[in-house]
């Protein structure tokens, strides 16, 4: 079984950003590398699978599944297929998410979204077929060698993108529109829809390598939560305070489409806490790893300091 | 490894008709007992893939799969996760199929699809969700001891789901509207969009079996390609023969949308004709198998000789 490989271990000596860059382009190569070309047919689909996914975005979750494997020292190759699915995963959500029968939203990323530089039916299957290629990518090998374990990762990975997870989520947050929920009702909504998959990240991420106690499990499941739910708040903020060339997509649309957020429930000073107590939280979570949690600390801090 | 379970072994006693509805009544009741209950939030996710994939069809992929697992022996616990996951597939590909972007129909299997019984946004995200259900039943335990073995079924699965597979058929599908097909790229079409599930159904079905020699693996994918492209080829004739209330979805479709289709390209007659020979094709593959291989020669008798 190899260890992390070289780029990984030199990289533990960079600061933050520039592990972030490294990161950043290493995930943006594995799905160069992954998604069928653009020429292969059916090309027009294949486009649109390589447009939805690549060239942009913070990368979130491959980040932090990167830094869960340092922390278990988990063999690069396998934690590179759960940054590559859980990536490939949120980009499908993004395509469906900005549909005309959904958010109907026309920016992201800085780009016309999926459907309005295609068309709905070539977007529509370019989510289908994303997230067939993130089944795929995280089938095709195993992630852990004990078969019982690896079912279980499998099976944490299915769930976090199903109805009991992103897409359950998203239903939720969907029936929510227009109407008034309580704080605990919004974070239940995001806890789906975000943090799933932002869980999965991390804790496929660490099952990679060696298996923790489960008090540690807990423990990043905590850190993991918290993150997630602040990464929501951050965003709600954001919607106020960032203009949309920030953000690259339209900012202010939560309030327009009277969205539930952290800032219509809380108002804007009572967000900001929140998010300074989440961040709290991660870290509080991360105390008993040690210097081995730190790039995923690192990742709280970059989620909750960042102003797009 | 417990062999085939009883309710198997003694169907092999029953003729065709009474091993189909015992077989599509099992597949119905795994599907029912996995899916989330509809009382479970969010409810009306749950209950909009209860109704696509419950209640109906002929449940071709299920048989060629329990079909497939007899011929090698197969589990029967497995065998029934590879019945359910290609069904849960197939619905999920129904639904999207059936939206407004792209068929834009309004009735299937006799009732309202789903985006018009429920609403385009519920529909989209219940075929998420039925895909990413698919992935979690087929993932959650192993279809074989084997680890390579047993990654190489799973990785054929999300092949066959993707933009190589059946999303891929979709797009060609989609492109070819308004155009004039050769047969070859016709069949190039339907082999993915239908073709690579059907195939899937079998291997992955006798995959979970007794290990086949490469011979008869390709003996198993020759009959699961002809018997899928039969079924296209059945599925256009009865789209002009039959009547709607027959079929239980909107008949004569293809031509009001002018899609190109066996009989647009061949005529009437001669597209029977090619379908009694892919009938031929189908058995000739099988021949090797002797009487180990007569429920998958019965189910292709039945694609082929179906009236709906």
């Amino acid at each position: 079984m190899s260890l992390v490989a070289e780029p990984v271990a030199r990289a533990v000596q960079l600061g933050f950003a520039a592990w972030m860059r490294s990161m950043q382009q290493r995930v943006e190569q594995a799905l160069d590398a992954r998604l069928p070309p653009a020429n292969l047919a059916p090309a027009r689909l294949h486009e649109a699978m390589r447009y939805a996914a690549l060239g942009g975005g913070k990368r979130v979750r491959p980040l932090l599944a990167y830094a869960a494997g340092e922390l278990t020292r988990a063999p690069a190759a396998r934690v590179e297929r759960v940054a590559v699915a859980v990536e490939l995963i949120h980009a499908y959500s993004l395509v469906h998410d900005d549909m005309p029968c959904m958010d109907d939203d026309v920016l992201r990323r800085g780009r016309p979204t999926c459907h309005v530089r295609f068309d709905e039916a070539t977007a529509m299957l370019a989510g289908d077929a994303l997230q067939s290629e993130a089944t795929l990518v995280i089938v095709e090998d195993v992630l852990a060698d004990d078969p019982a374990r690896n079912a279980g990762l499998l099976r944490s990975f299915a769930l976090a993108c199903g109805s009991r997870g992103m897409a359950g989520g998203q239903a939720i947050d969907l029936a929510g529109v227009g109407q008034v929920l309580s704080l605990a009702e919004l974070e239940r909504m995001h806890s789906l829809k975000t943090g799933a998959l932002i869980r999965t990240a991390v804790l496929l991420g660490a099952g990679c390598g060696e298996p923790l106690d489960s008090a540690e499990d807990a423990a990043l499941a905590r850190f993991a939560d918290a993150a997630g739910l602040a990464f929501q708040v951050v965003d709600d903020v954001l919607d106020v305070e960032a203009s949309s060339a920030q953000l690259g997509k339209t900012a202010g649309k939560d309030a327009i489409q009277h969205k539930p957020t952290y800032v219509s429930l809380l108002g804007l000073a009572a967000a900001k806490a929140r998010a300074a107590a989440l961040r709290e939280e991660a870290r509080a979570a991360l105390a008993g790893f040690g210097d081995r949690a730190r790039r995923l600390a690192e990742i709280a801090d970059f989620i909750i300091l960042r102003h797009h």
